[in-house]
C-alpha cells in the first residue's frame, strides 16, 4: 500500500507514555475545575461551515479543515468554487463553539453559566516544532455575568488548577483592553487604527522597544505618536495608579483602573497577581479585563483570556457578558513532561507464563493483584529472558513474575 | 446569521448532566482495562482518505466524511472527481488507526501489545433514534499474541470493567468463524457465497429462523441447503461438542472447538459464559473466535468482537495475530441513564453574595468547601429567590449558601 503509515502531516500518534502523562494532566485539570463549579460540557468536532467562517475566528479562518459536502448534495458540475463543495468544518478552537452551543441551549442552563471545555481543536497551520495541527484546548467560560466575581473566579479556579498540577510558581499578568485604547489614543495615533497599533505593541517580548518603534514606523505610522509611546512604556512599571494617571480620562479608563484595582487584590495570598501595561493578547474580540499566567523563565504563557462581551451577543443577536481563560494544554504537558518525578501511578506487573498454563488460574493471581490496586496482565514467556524484561522495563513495568503451580509465584523487581 | 445553531445533523451537544454521567462511565471503563495492563494510545481523528478507503471498513466506507484539500495542493479546475479533491478523512472507527499506528510505531510497542483507546468516530449514517453521526468508541485490542490468553484477557477485562459499571448480569456469547464457515458449507451451501449466506443468518435475531429461509431463498440459493442450515440451528442449543459433532470435521472445527471450550470455562465463576453457534457478528475481516457481551432482556449487545488475524498483516505486509473487543460507550451510556442512582458525586454548593461583597472572602469560603471535598461556586443573589434556587436545583446543585459579614455562613439544602 502507497499510503504512508504516518499520521498526516503535523498530528500525532500518542504512545501509552505520553498518553499516561496527558490522562493525568486533563484529569486533575477537570476535577479542580468542576470543583470551582464549572461543568464540563461537550460539543461536537464537526460545525456548519457558517459558524467557523463568520469573522469571529480572526487568522484561525484561514486554517480550517473543511468536510466535502456528501450524497445528492454533492454537485462538483455545477460547483462555482469552494464554498459550493463543503457543508461542515473541524473547529479551529472551543469558544465558537460555545457561542453557537450557548445560543441553541440556553433555556436549559443556569445563569450566570459556568462552561468547562476540553477537546481536541484543528488548524492547517505551517508545523514546527511544539505546533501540531490536532491539538489540545481547555477553556473555562462565565456566560451571562458582567461583573468583576467572573474574572476573579476564573483566575482563582486557573491558579488553583496549575497549582495542583505542581506548577504553583505562576504568575498572574493582567490589563485592560480599555487601558490600551486610552494608550494609543492618548499618544496621539488615529483611533481608528488602533488594532494596528496593538499588533506591533504585542510583539514587544520579541522585539522590544525599539524594535517595535521601528515596527510602527514601518506599517506607516507618525514618529511624534510612536515616541510618545515608546516612552510612556518605558517608564512604565508595575504600578497601575501611576500609569492611569498619564492616560486620558475618560470612563472606561475608570472602570478598567477600578477591576484590575479588584483583580489585584482578590486572589489568595499565595498567588501572584501583576499589573502588565504591556500585555495585548492577540484576539480582537476582546472588550476588558485580559490576564495571562506565566511561569518566571518561561518564554510563553500557560494560560491566557480575557472579557469579551460583545462576540456571543453579536452571534445571537442579543447582549451577553462573557469571560474566559484557556490553559494550553499542550503547553502545561511539556512543562509536565520536565519535571523530574512525572511518572508516578500504580505498581505495572507482568505475569510471565507458559502455553500450557491454565488460564483461570493465572488470571486470578492477577485479579489479586488488581484488588490491591496493581496494574496485572499476562505475557508468555520467552526464550530470550533478558530481551524480554528489557523490553517489558521500557513499557512501564515495575516488576515481573513467573507463574508456577508448584509453589508461591513471587514478583521480582525490574527497576532493580 | 441564517446558519442554524443546532450542531450538524445527527451530532449532539452534550449538557452538562449527560457529561457528568458520561465522564464517570470514561473514568471507570479507563481504570478497569489500565489495571488489565491495557495502555491508553490516541491517534488523530483525521487519517489518510487512502487508509480509510483500503476495503477493511467494509460499509463503513460509504459514509466517510471527506476533508478539502487545502492551499496550492486543491486544483478545482483540474479535478476529475471527489478523488481528486481530498486528503483526508474522518475515522470511521478505531480498528483501521489502530492498524496504522502499529505499523508506524511498532518498534517503540512491547510484543504482544495490548492497546486501550477511548475516543470519538464519525459516521455519515441515516440519524435515527439512539444512532448518532459522532459517538464514542472504546476499544481493547491485542496485537502479536495468536495464543487463547488474548481471548480471554480481553473477556475478563471486559466483563470485569461492565461490572465496576454496576452491570454485573451480563452474559457473554462466544462462536467462532470456522464452525460457522463448516456449518455454510458442511449444509451444502457452495464454499465461495459463504459471505452471503452470513449476512442472512446474523438476520436471525429480527426475523426468526423462517425470516432467515425466505431471506436466503431471495438471495437465491437453493431449498436444500436452507432446509438443511435451518434444521441444524433449530435444534442446536448451547452444547459446544454436540454442534460441532454435527458439523465436518477439519483442523480449523478443531481448533474452534479447543479454543471456545477454554473460553467456556477459563473466566472467574461469577462471568456467566455461553456458546451460542446462531452468533454471527457483521465484519468480514475476523477469522476465529467471536463474542458479544449482552444484558438478559436487552435488545443489543454491550459489547463485542473477535479474533481477526488477517487484517493487520494485510495493512502492513507481514502478518500479525490481532484480537479485539469493542464496549459500545453510547449503549451502556443509556442503560446507566437507566438505573435510578446514577447521580452521586460530591455535594454542590452555590454562594449566593452581592455586587459589593469583597471577592477575596468569597474565594475563601468557597476555598474551605473545596478543600473538604466539595463543589463551590459564585452566583451573584437574584431578587427573585424562588426562581434562582429552583434554577440551582436543576442545574444540580445540592445546596446554596447566603454569604454575610455579620455572623456564621449557612448551607441550606436544595434537594429538600
Amino acid at each position: 500500500m502507497s499510503t504512508p503509515t504516518a499520521p498526516p502531516r503535523g498530528m500525532r500518534d500518542l504512545l501509552p507514555e505520553e498518553v499516561r502523562l496527558r490522562d493525568r494532566a486533563a484529569a486533575v485539570i477537570q476535577a479542580s475545575y468542576e470543583r470551582f463549579g464549572f461543568a464540563h460540557i461537550e460539543t461536537p468536532a464537526l460545525e456548519h461551515i457558517g459558524w467557523l467562517t463568520s469573522g469571529e475566528g480572526g487568522d484561525n479562518e484561514k486554517l480550517i479543515y473543511k468536510v466535502l459536502k456528501r450524497g445528492a448534495k454533492l454537485d462538483l458540475e455545477a460547483a462555482g468554487g469552494e464554498d459550493d463543495l463543503v457543508d461542515f468544518g473541524l473547529r479551529y478552537d472551543l469558544t465558537v463553539p460555545l457561542a453557537r452551543f450557548y445560543a441553541a441551549n440556553q433555556g436549559q442552563l443556569p445563569n450566570p453559566f459556568k462552561a468547562l471545555q476540553m477537546g481536541p481543536v484543528w488548524r492547517a497551520e505551517r508545523p514546527q516544532k511544539g505546533r501540531y495541527r490536532q491539538f489540545t484546548q481547555c477553556d473555562i467560560d462565565v456566560l451571562g455575568d458582567a461583573t468583576v466575581f467572573a474574572e476573579v473566579e476564573l483566575l482563582a479556579a486557573t491558579t488553583a488548577t496549575l497549582a495542583d498540577l505542581g506548577l504553583d510558581d505562576t504568575v498572574v499578568r493582567v490589563n485592560d483592553r480599555r487601558l490600551l485604547t486610552a494608550l494609543v489614543t492618548g499618544c496621539g495615533f488615529p483611533a481608528e487604527r488602533t488594532g494596528a497599533v496593538l499588533i506591533s505593541l504585542d510583539k514587544l517580548d520579541k522585539l522590544g522597544l525599539d524594535g517595535v518603534a521601528e515596527d510602527l514606523g514601518k506599517t506607516g505610522f507618525e514618529a511624534a505618536p510612536i515616541a510618545a509611546v515608546t516612552a510612556l512604556l518605558s517608564e512604565a512599571g508595575d504600578d497601575l495608579e501611576a500609569f492611569v494617571a498619564r492616560l486620558p480620562a475618560d470612563d472606561g479608563v475608570a472602570e478598567a483602573r477600578q477591576r484590575l484595582a479588584t483583580l489585584l487584590s482578590s486572589l489568595p495570598s499565595e498567588r501572584k497577581v501583576v499589573f502588565d501595561p504591556t500585555l495585548v493578547r492577540g484576539m480582537g474580540y476582546y472588550t476588558g479585563p485580559i490576564f495571562e499566567v506565566v511561569r518566571e523563565g518561561l518564554g510563553y504563557s500557560l494560560a491566557g483570556g480575557g472579557r469579551y462581551d460583545e462576540m456571543i451577543g453579536r452571534m445571537q443577536g442579543r447582549p451577553v457578558p462573557a469571560c474566559g481563560i484557556s490553559i494550553g494544554f499542550e503547553r502545561v504537558v511539556l512543562e509536565l513532561q520536565a519535571q523530574a518525578d512525572a511518572a508516578g501511578g500504580p505498581r505495572r506487573i507482568a505475569l510471565l507464563h507458559e502455553a500450557d498454563d491454565p488460564p483461570a488460574a493465572l488470571l486470578a493471581w492477577c485479579d489479586e493483584r488488581r484488588a490491591a490496586g496493581e496494574v496485572a496482565t499476562l505475557y508468555r514467556r520467552r526464550k530470550n529472558a533478558k530481551a524480554q524484561l528489557s523490553e517489558l522495563a521500557a513499557a512501564g513495568f515495575d516488576g515481573y513474575a513467573r507463574f508456577r503451580t508448584d509453589g508461591p509465584v513471587e514478583v521480582q523487581d525490574l527497576r532493580a
